[in-house]
């Protein structure tokens, strides 16, 4: 079957490391989503305030045309064990299709742009349906599973250099951004491969852009300094 | 985007008319997932049972290619008021994807196939992908909605003529199905359309196939009475 964008999303994540592992961990990621030509129609907008959240359907659009494998080796279970790709929620499966749950902050009558928080997508992904999401139906209580149900609890403190501090204030002054405190909120994950996280020392310089600016940190025990952030 | 059904659900539901509203509500309704030729191995299977529920990507296949319009009118809305597609379930959506929560019943590792309860779709439908339910990051607590905010509670109790109730015990008994018990959660809910709902008398007869049975009821006050199931 066919299926073409009806949207595309623009959010801070310009590359894929470091995007939290699932949609609502970091509320302070934030994705605007532009209807493509053929939706850009007010009708579109209509009643979508009755919901507080809505489940997005989008695409891994860089995975598009790769070969993909049967089986996945989830970073939960440590990056050692492989499970089929149905049992995971991995970004390498058939198809491409993502499916996260985000909440919507803001809608732009006169742009026809919407605004969601907690989204995990990388800038530019393709959207290919937006439903509501539906208390009684979608939130199921009774679910359980054996190596992804607890809330992933943030592993580090963050800090940030004073010139680093400065350059993330001062752009989002400038740009109408939150970058101060998504770093704060993202860096505190562990985004590192699995045996990396083992190591018992990492000198290594980790690096991301965030919308246009890039950004390096160095991880020490429990706490992440950011050491820069070049705007460009 | 082509994306391709890496397989197939067969459920009790052979036409639209008295399919439950949401996957979940008629925990009764099971259906069993085929994959496809390519995505019959194994591999596949390896660490489904870790998790209680899936999500479905799914397709409205018989909607495939027909002209949809930026509104529609939900049920819950009294079938009245126009609301962008986008903040409804509507099934008349761009791409035709749907999107269900299901519980795993069973694992057949020889048939290479998936049961699961609480089913919402049309027998045959094609199925794009299938995820864990993430406890922590789909059951979303916090979410709200003006209109779709409770269970829907059944409107009817559910009687069987006599000959009905003999035909369906049967038929149970042969095919290893659970007919019976799937109509009575079934018909409790009002499958009519809206305009249907407030007239003071109905004498319509109303009729659908399940499984492969033709069975057919008459709604009187808050009772349903099945009246006819013929097997064939």
């Amino acid at each position: 079957m066919n299926i073409e964008a009806i949207a595309t999303i623009v959010t801070p994540f310009s590359e894929k490391f470091a995007i939290p592992r699932q949609a609502q961990i970091v509320n302070q990621a934030i994705g605007t989503l532009q209807f493509s030509p053929a939706y850009q129609h007010p009708e579109y907008l209509n009643g979508l305030s009755a919901h507080s959240h809505y489940w997005l359907i989008w695409g891994f659009h860089q995975h598009e045309g790769k070969t993909k494998s049967q089986t996945v080796r989830p970073p939960r279970l440590g990056g050692n064990t492989a499970v089929g790709v149905f049992a995971t929620r991995s970004p390498f499966r058939p198809n491409n299709l993502g499916l996260s749950v985000v909440k919507l902050q803001h809608i732009d009558k006169k742009r026809l742009t919407l605004k969601f928080s907690g989204v995990d997508m990388l800038s530019g992904s393709p959207v290919y349906d937006i439903k509501p999401y539906i208390p009684y139906a979608d939130c199921c209580t009774s679910a359980t599973s054996t190596w992804a149900n607890d809330v992933p609890t943030p592993d580090f403190s963050v800090l940030f250099l004073p010139k680093v501090l400065r350059t993330l204030q001062a752009y989002d002054a400038d740009q109408g951004t939150q970058l101060l405190a998504l770093l704060q909120a993202l860096l505190a994950y562990d985004a590192r491969p699995a045996y990396k996280k083992t190591q018992a020392t990492d000198t290594k310089r980790y690096a991301t852009r965030l919308y246009t600016v890039d950004v390096a940190w160095r991880i020490n025990g429990k706490t992440v300094t950011v050491i820069d952030a070049a705007v460009g």
